[in-house]
């Protein structure tokens, strides 16, 4: 029943529900535009129609589309109408700024576990929630039937920990690490590296000698 | 004299030359194919091919491409020959995640400066950097000539402080603020936002109800 639809589609819902919500905090009017949208993402309103009408009929012309009833909607495509429950591998600073990371809960994520080898870490609290061993992380998974990992841990170990997470029952992976994981078909990885955001943005600067 | 390269092209340009330079280390043979990167990326080699021919002819029928002749022309397309300044903007867990990820000077950049407006951190060290009052940010970006900024701020002063760099002269920013900014064309902004990479993946999580 479900038709293959472009990843690159998906990868824009997020952006659409972020800023529908947003919309909705500041407005007094229920309706938002793809025109409105469109303004305020730069993406065209063209594209927005197109990538919505994927999954249905959501506006109406003239009228647009009620931002509550789109909320709705793509917190149902995008399976957000639960909570998913995430572990954390790796208790450094970038663990920290990702535990005390407001938006977590308000968008359909709770981090419930930290885990890292470091004994000076583990006990320790991360905003509300206390470091652990690394040995007890396949317990955790499995008893709490996690499916959602973010790694934030050296690179020297990340491909064994990812190897690891995906055994206990991991199937999504959000990395920091900076290598390219080897993960099978049916797990999702999504990496971030600002190195490469950053070498994706000097293309367009001027050199000196241009 | 530059033909429009489409920016998905530009964007995986950073990620060949990361797993190039990985192999650089790794490999005593000088060469790989499109179907080596292909199997460590998760690419397929046509479409490696394809995005390296849009900038001239790098492999050779049978031999493939010359690893260092490639990372070289690579850091040439991607204006990393030399090393970017770079200014960090927000001096919390997560700059501290920045400051101290030592991926920056091997990749390119150098972050020189770091502002924050809370004055229990001025004056501290990140690194090897001491975090400064903001009221001198647009004299550090005019004095260097630094055109990339990191912008690690809270949401409600990130459009604000988007401004203010612009207008100092940055051309280049990649915020981790999860909201969309507004920038004038001839700026690029990269974000990054972890939520959005989870919401991406969920959509493929099986739910309990299916």
């Amino acid at each position: 029943m479900t038709k293959l639809i472009p990843a690159i589609v998906i990868g824009r819902l997020p952006i659409y529900l972020r800023e529908l919500v947003r919309l909705s905090k500041e407005n007094t009017r229920p309706n938002t535009s793809s025109q409105e949208l469109a303004h305020r993402l730069g993406i065209s309103s063209a594209q927005i129609r197109k990538d919505l009408s994927h999954f249905g009929e959501f506006g109406k012309q003239g009228t647009g589309y009620n931002i509550a009833y789109l909320i709705e909607q793509l917190q149902r495509i995008l399976h957000l109408t639960e909570q998913w429950e995430v572990i954390l591998v790796g208790a450094g600073y970038l663990g920290h700024a990702l535990a005390h990371y407001g938006g977590f809960q308000r968008r359909g994520f709770r981090i419930t576990h930290v885990f890292d080898t470091d004994p000076a870490l583990i006990g320790t609290e991360m905003g509300e929630i206390v470091v652990q061993k690394i040995e007890g992380i396949e317990a955790a998974i499995q008893e709490n039937g996690i499916k959602i990992a973010i790694l934030a841990v050296p690179r020297s170990v990340a491909q064994k920990m990812t190897d690891r997470l995906i055994k206990a029952g991991i199937l999504s992976i959000l990395t920091y690490t900076p290598i390219q994981l080897k993960v099978p078909d049916h797990v999702q990885i999504s990496y971030s590296d600002p190195l490469v955001q950053l070498q994706q943005m000097t293309y367009y600067l001027p050199r000196d000698a241009d």
